[in-house]
């Protein structure tokens, strides 16, 4: 087994929080100053439309850019979204963070939403304005919202060989993601916490689908290769992302991903890596730039015949595949390739349409071949 | 802790599976005797039809009626459902029972489609086809997919007073439910298998929303309350509906449900506790009918003073709470009423909105008291 890390855990957990705890004090002391100076109250959030989005060549990362706008209280157009923030730091320090509990958005969508003493003005309308709120106090205190113990809804599991701790409040677990059945754990929206106890792995991998997690885990893939299996059901929660970076920078493990070959794998994959457009703020805490295509392929379908089972591309996939093509985050050649092959050809493969060979070709064939070959896309 | 229950577990599960086995046994060769005889080759197939689909009052669940269709070889409207009815119960025998593997109903899909031999046509165009043929099999045998080892997509996850045993293929895992962190277990889409070792429970409460689990498991309400948790994450997934059924009528365990004060939240813990007239067929193997409505119900918004955070209900909810006023399952004078206040104040209220009161508002006084005064719907 390899030597213990310290990284995360409970110590990291409380010392997050006491940072946090220093950031909010000195945010909240900045506009006191400003008050006591007779200034018009602001606060500095940096821009994130795409005016202010680009893609970080050295570092891999979809980033936003150095615009900053500055929110004041009294400017007519400021003051609602300023109030809003500061409903939010309020919830964020003294409700959870000082008490040691976190809730989801909506938790504090509820909490903070009333009618405004002598107006018939609700102090939001919708939790679309809290959530923009608590984007803006998450950039504005340069951080993410775990951070701020806020939740977001959870997906995936995992299972492998591997010994984490994880903390609620006070109560630590020690999981031994080895034994956990035909479930797995499933992967929580808040992973700071966890801390990697002890492991024996080559590599991590991270399959689209449930369905290829259950076949793995019943061939004990990740037993005989050495590796943690981990499952984003799908478009990848924040909790799973946050969790593939750690293992990544912390344990410096190799990451391989295994999507269905077609515009909307590629998006699933390129998201885990890069980040998104739309959480271009996120990238830093939620990107796994290491992380490697490992399939399905568009070339797969001729390597491994399975041309029998593949489905006709569809317009929107079509569409897809063309925007992406013109993406900086896939301009290399090597994806230049993939997306002209699949544009050519006109198909696409599900990794599933591999149990037409047999049900453990997966396990047996494919994913030693792949990985023993080093064929992947970057 | 309770007495020690060896139902489920590795024993059951190899017995299940034999007797399946011979189940396909006898169904083949009804099959051949037919054949043998000169006869056309058929089979009997309960009708699935809403022609063929009753509430039964007594044993509170909706069910198939007595009529059974014959499906024959010989009969051009027949012959290719007929063969795709074989091809599952070739897969179902020789791919996975006889190597006790588990597959899904796409992996099924993929290993059988193919084009038949000097002809244009294939065996299955669409996956649709090869599902609706599981389907007439599963009745035909009078069994569940489950057992065939076919799985479904999971979702859910559990945490609370209880060691279960679970096996995948040989591998034994021991599961310390109380040990599993802010995570928790993943509900498997097969539950068969699993053994409940050793639980200090007083009851089961099943939430709709992960949000609810994560609220619920912070403040240890499964501990100090010595009850299982577990999160349907919207719709109830079969793992999770059998798994319920499971601990309802093997440990006797009250089961209390949690969901949204509205039409989508009693659709939801209807479907758990009654089935679904789609799956009616199902309904003995994933009903739960001691199932008990916690709430939120629309009387507990006056109760606990909710009104300011209420929802106006849509124009879609006033309609679906009307057809379901009128379906036999929902006739208890109780449901009724829960239904007419609804339609006379047309507004609706999620449980988070309870986190207007405080975050653990829910843990340290809703659910005790709710309990406490055996508040239920039935």
């Amino acid at each position: 087994m390899a030597e213990k890390k310290d990284i995360g855990g409970m110590a990291k957990r409380e010392k997050n929080r006491g940072e946090i705890l220093v950031r909010i004090g000195k945010f909240a002391d900045d506009l006191v100053d400003e008050i006591e100076k007779g200034d018009n109250p602001h606060i500095d959030i940096p821009v994130r439309g795409s005016s202010n989005v680009a893609f970080d060549e050295k570092n891999k990362k979809i980033v936003l850019g150095s615009k900053v706008a500055k929110r004041y209280l009294f400017n007519v157009s400021h003051a609602r979204r300023f109030m809003q923030t500061m409903l939010v730091a309020s919830y964020v320090k003294k409700d959870l963070l000082e008490n040691n509990l976190t809730a989801t958005l909506r938790d504090l969508y509820y909490a903070k939403k009333r009618t405004i003493h002598g107006t018939k003005e609700d102090t939001i309308d919708e939790q679309k304005e809290s959530d923009l709120a608590i984007v803006d106090f998450e950039v504005a205190l340069d951080t993410f919202r775990e951070m701020l113990h806020l939740r977001a809804e959870p997906k995936g599991r995992m299972a492998g060989m591997m010994t984490i701790k994880d903390y609620v409040r006070e109560r630590e677990s020690l999981i031994d993601l080895s034994k956990l059945g035909s479930g797995g754990l499933a992967v929580p929206s808040i992973v700071e916490q966890i801390e990697f106890v002890d492991y024996d792995l080559d590599y991590v991998l991270v399959a689209e689908k449930n369905a290829i997690f259950d076949r793995l885990n019943e061939d004990e893939y990740w037993k005989k290769n050495k590796c943690l299996l981990l499952t984003t059901a799908g478009q990848a929660a924040r909790g799973a992302r946050r969790l593939l970076q750690r293992l990544s920078t912390e344990l410096k493990l190799p990451i391989f991903c295994l999507t269905d070959a077609d515009p909307y794998g590629w998006y699933i994959y390129s998201t885990m890596k890069y980040g998104s457009m739309a959480l271009a703020h996120e990238s830093e805490r939620l990107g796994c730039k290491e992380m490697k295509f490992l399939g399905m392929s568009i070339s797969d379908i001729e390597h491994y015949d399975l041309k029998a089972v593949t489905i006709k591309a569809k317009e929107v996939d079509i569409k897809r595949a063309t925007e992406m093509k013109a993406y900086d985050w896939f301009k290399a050649k090597e994806w230049q390739k993939e997306i002209d092959k699949f544009l050519d050809k006109k198909i696409k493969a599900e990794i599933q349409s591999l149990s037409s060979k047999n049900l453990q070709y997966i396990s047996n064939t494919y994913l030693p071949e792949k990985i023993k070959n080093q064929d992947f896309l970057p």
